[in-house]
């Protein structure tokens, strides 16, 4: 998420600090807490999302520390010293369980369980939903792409109509979803991603004629020369050209990498630059597009049979564009040992109360079935409930499943080493062979089946009354 | 736009760098160059866009460096030692020009101009993209929001559903177009933002009962007390206890600040909430509402009448809906001294060549008329040419014009000092009161006129007749 993977705990809502004062001077800031931390709305209409994000914060959490600064902005703030040295020793010392990063998520379920007082608990909420709902966004909408791009090879360009710093997060996450490398240099080496790119239209445009830039060009990267040839005119000038200086790199023992596309009617001029590099006897050469690609797009274009290698995606990728984010939410589900509940008017914004965990029941072919969220001291239940309409319910007895949560980070330490990027991607595509293609539509997908226990149902039955009588 | 105003030269695209070491190794990285920075198409179906995130990205510039770190990974990726040696000493020497921070601005009109040698001018591409884009969008959707809200109080509540850091520019540059005051606590420190916040559901919850919540909070911040009335129900119970408080606040000689609703019908319960308190004398607490907000939901909430003092804005805000991204793009204009440009089919996507700079003309009353791009040595022309339709002229004789174009950077070093947040969007304010009423609707807006002089024309005709007869 940041360089260096540490942030000031100042970068969190305000309000956290103010409520954190509250438990502090209340004398209940130690009480314990517990927070689900989960979503309603799929991004994309789409049927899923990937979870990411989830190796970060916890690594953010560990580093957590109030600096002199931030306690001397906080003074200023006219926050009590008494509370200003608690927080000069404050460490999140807290628990997390629930799913996997690279998961493949639905709506309602609990995602994540967090576990601590109630100061810690509470303090860590902005950071875990700004970590996590973006780079959830960003790998579904990369792994909707990698289904479009099939085998082929997928770099996200994006860096420069990226949110700010929000770059590095969406550059981490393209690859959890089935990118294979990035333009982002920094966000490469923090991570360990393969950094490419090609050249722009202005390094042709700086030279006096576009054969003089290629030559050039190929002479310092003989290896890795991958030419862009639209500047001019991609058809009269720039294939010609490229195709001159990849026998000329041939006749020197080496091989021109690719071409790349960034205008025009892509499917068009691939086809056309295809015929006329395998002419020429460069069959290797890759061809590589960019411009405003995304899962539409890119399955629109193989439909049609572009002979397309590469594919570059910016913007849309790196934005999760249309959505722009996903609507996670942090709620408490138990404080001082005790179920709480928010209550709404509509059924469907009122929070499951309790610890809770997930478990996933799968069909007869091992392919995921239904996800059942229960108490967390409950054994796999014979039938689950509808979480809002209380007539439908689906029979679970006799089938397989997964327990889902599993702990990753015990007492403020996480609790398993660094995974590589390479192997959260594909993690994610094994989960997502198991779920039923029609899940995995673009258009109109079948939704998932999340259901909860009848134990869990009468809690918050049970609770919605106490609530009512209260009221 | 990131922590201490510092970032690593590796954030950027890769091929920045390998452009570079081809400059280099082929000993023409010091000729001169100058880069045009310009977008295509306005965001949220608009009528202007506000110019945001200059002064940051010059303070990037100047302190702009690699570091050992940098040099190493960019050795282990197979760049020159030559080139890394040059690298090592490199500091950022240009000059930049143009629009000022907070200025309203429209497509295909040059906004800065950046100045340099090929090598520098073209390796800070991408991080000036970044910056500029995004803080421009984040602007331009404060200043619509501003447009809605008239008088009442702004704030940005979108951290938890930014794009990760990227949330920190979010906040400057939603003050920059209009915004009061952020819940970003990071963010309100680098910037000098007044921080805010309330308290969420949470800590409602967390207390056997709401009015021991409301209680527990008045009495730590008996002056800054701003409760959340709809964790059970708001009219039954929320407003009921927060009344109370706010009467035992009053015999404690303090005010209650303010009540928050964050969900149900914002317009109907602002209404009755204004009625109730009002009813029991207090009618200095201010109503605060948040969920979901954008400058269209604001507008229909005045529309009606809801009386409204605060309005706290989140996703729709810092991350740009829907658009998320400006596309600006960074052209090369000149190289060597000589005048360059990119070719398209497209007429639109035809680079304005050589250096350049922007009058504005105004009105007989003052007002914002129309844009013209000029050669930077031209003296204010007649009569104006559309950049595409060549049939399309304007007379521009006898007008007051505003020189749009200022020095910002000469040789690496920033012009002027640090400008403080208040101040741009003072100046915002000014700019767009200058704009037309009908360039600043928000549905099918007037598109306000920007054109070239003849010579510019003229010079971009034989260039392309040029490039034209060298294809």
């Amino acid at each position: 998420m940041f360089e260096h993977q540490r942030v000031s705990p100042l970068f969190t809502d305000y309000y956290q600090l103010t409520m954190a004062q509250a438990y502090f001077k209340g004398g209940h800031h130690e009480e314990t807490a517990c927070f689900d931390y989960f979503f309603r709305k799929i991004p994309y209409s789409g049927g899923y999302v990937v979870f990411a994000g989830l190796e970060e914060a916890v690594r953010l959490l560990e580093g957590l520390r109030f600096s002199e600064d931030d306690l001397s902005y906080l003074r200023s703030l006219g926050f009590g010293q008494d509370f200003l040295d608690y927080l000069a020793g404050f460490r999140f010392r807290g628990s997390i369980y629930g799913m996997q990063e690279g998961e493949v998520v639905f709506p309602y379920e609990p995602i994540l369980r967090v576990e601590g007082t109630l100061l810690e608990a509470q303090l860590v909420e902005t950071l875990l939903l700004n970590c996590l709902n973006f780079q959830s966004l960003i790998a579904t909408k990369a792994s909707r792409i990698r289904r479009s791009a099939g085998e082929r090879v997928l770099s996200d360009f994006g860096l420069r109509r990226a949110q700010s710093f929000g770059a590095m997060s969406a550059s981490r996450a393209a690859i959890i979803g089935g990118f294979n490398s990035t333009s982002n240099v920094l966000a490469a080496r923090e991570y360990g991603i393969p950094p490419v790119g090609t050249m722009a239209h202005s390094y042709v445009e700086s030279f006096p004629s576009e054969l003089e830039a290629f030559r050039a060009y190929a002479k310092i990267f003989p290896d890795k020369c991958t030419l862009l040839v639209d500047t001019y005119n991609t058809l009269k000038s720039g294939l010609p050209n490229a195709i001159r200086v990849g026998l000329e790199l041939e006749q020197a023992g080496h091989q021109l990498k690719g071409i790349r596309l960034d205008s025009g009617d892509l499917a068009y001029l691939a086809k056309k630059a295809r015929a006329m590099l395998d002419e020429a006897g460069l069959a290797y050469v890759k061809i590589v597009v960019s411009n405003q690609l995304d899962e539409f797009v890119i399955k629109s274009l193989l439909d049609q049979e572009a002979p397309i290698d590469i594919f570059g995606v910016g913007t849309n990728l790196v934005i999760g564009k249309p959505d722009g984010a996903i609507d996670g939410v942090y709620k408490l589900a138990s404080a001082a040992g005790k179920p709480r509940l928010k209550i709404s008017d509509n059924l469907k914004k009122i929070t499951l109360p309790g610890e809770k965990r997930v478990l996933r029941y799968l069909d007869a072919d091992g392919m995921f079935y239904a996800d059942c969220v229960i108490l967390s001291d409950e054994a796999s239940p014979q039938r689950m409930v509808h979480p809002f309409e209380r007539e439908k319910s689906l029979d679970l007895s006799g089938l397989e499943f997964e327990e889902l949560f599993h702990c990753h980070m015990s007492d403020g330490k996480a609790v398993s080493g660094r995974v590589s990027l390479d192997v959260l991607r594909d993690k994610v595509q094994a989960r997502l062979e198991k779920l039923p293609e029609e899940h995995k539509r673009f258009h109109y997908p079948h939704i998932y089946k999340v259901g909860i226990s009848r134990d869990l149902a009468g809690l918050r039955d049970s609770l919605f009354k106490s609530y009512q009588n209260f009221i």
